[in-house]
């Protein structure tokens, strides 16, 4: 077989390990944990289904589609890493960037940096397309804490501050649904889901 | 909150089931069935890493993407329905007809029909953007087939002529794939997975 070919078909044979990267978001059911491989296709039907409230100007959705796919790839060595684990944030770079060096370059030189590349943008979240992204990918796990009692929130005892600058990206990429955002952390609040103060 | 949003955004928390919908495919590591929504985000993926080899003219990738992320929606009231299942196989056109409706009505009209639309072109398999995400649709399972000693081969009893016409859309939209599925259909049958003559 041919050689490029070979080192593709490896990739999406490693890549299948997604399906037992586990997150810390339960299924809407909560019936168990969601894997890396549902989280990333939930993001990318949300950044098409809502792609009509776009606050940025020049955002290409089929990018943005490619990023939610590719995002979480790193995870595969890197682990999944819970946006509000402050002590596992602390090295998180070192090892995703160690991960995408050994993942991407399963594949041909070109394509693995391409990929990469979008990795590193949508990672950097400088650009329209990561900005938005970054968007859906916080959404996507807020909309499951909504379904789940606040899950994930009790469990690691998350604050209103936190919630607040974890879902920041919304209010500039996505306004038409800050006041969505606003309206689940006031119900998280009341029911205690979400503390109101500092971290405790 | 603005009613359009509303639908979009029960249409998004309806979508979580297809994290429920148990696919006969084993995962690679044999842990466990995959679900649709896994097997959705690994179509996606293995679409875009392949398109170099579409032997197909006027291939849309990005539109192929979409299909992959939307192409199994409809199996959140319809059920998957195993390929090599024949009585099964009977009423699924009209079963999923049925929950195409109930599905995509969730969603603003014009939304709603942009998505059907993009599954219907799919499951019809006339156009080449349909033709190509057929190929990968139907070699995403086979590749994990040929990783976990034939599963859904051995457990169905599957026959050469069956996975040879399961596999044919490969031949015409990944012409330089079709080396590498002869291999693993020859080994297949070496092994004993695959039944050499017509289905027992």
């Amino acid at each position: 077989m041919d050689e490029k070919l070979k080192r593709q078909l490896l990739f999406l044979t490693e890549i299948d390990r997604m399906k037992n990267v586990m997150r810390q978001t339960l299924l809407m059911d909560k019936s168990r944990q969601e894997t890396d491989a549902e989280h990333s296709w939930h993001f990318a039907v949300m950044a098409l289904t809502l792609f009509e409230y776009s606050g940025l100007h020049g955002v290409n959705i089929d990018r943005v589609v490619r990023m939610a796919l590719l995002h979480d790839l790193i995870e595969i060595y890197a682990g999944d890493t819970f946006a509000y684990d402050v002590k596992a944030n602390e090295d998180k770079q070192e090892r995703e960037l160690m991960a995408a060096d050994r993942l991407f370059s399963l594949l041909p030189l070109e394509q693995g940096e391409e990929y990469r590349a979008l990795w590193l943008e949508f990672d950097e979240m400088l650009t329209p397309d990561a900005m938005y992204a970054a968007a859906i990918d916080r959404l996507q796990p807020f909309l499951s804490n909504h379904m789940t009692d606040g899950h994930t929130w009790v469990k690691h005892g998350v604050s209103l501050e936190q919630v607040l600058k974890r879902m920041a990206p919304v209010k500039t990429a996505l306004p038409a649904l800050w006041e969505y955002v606003e309206q689940v952390i006031g119900e998280g609040i009341e029911k205690g889901y979400i503390l109101p103060g500092e971290r405790a």
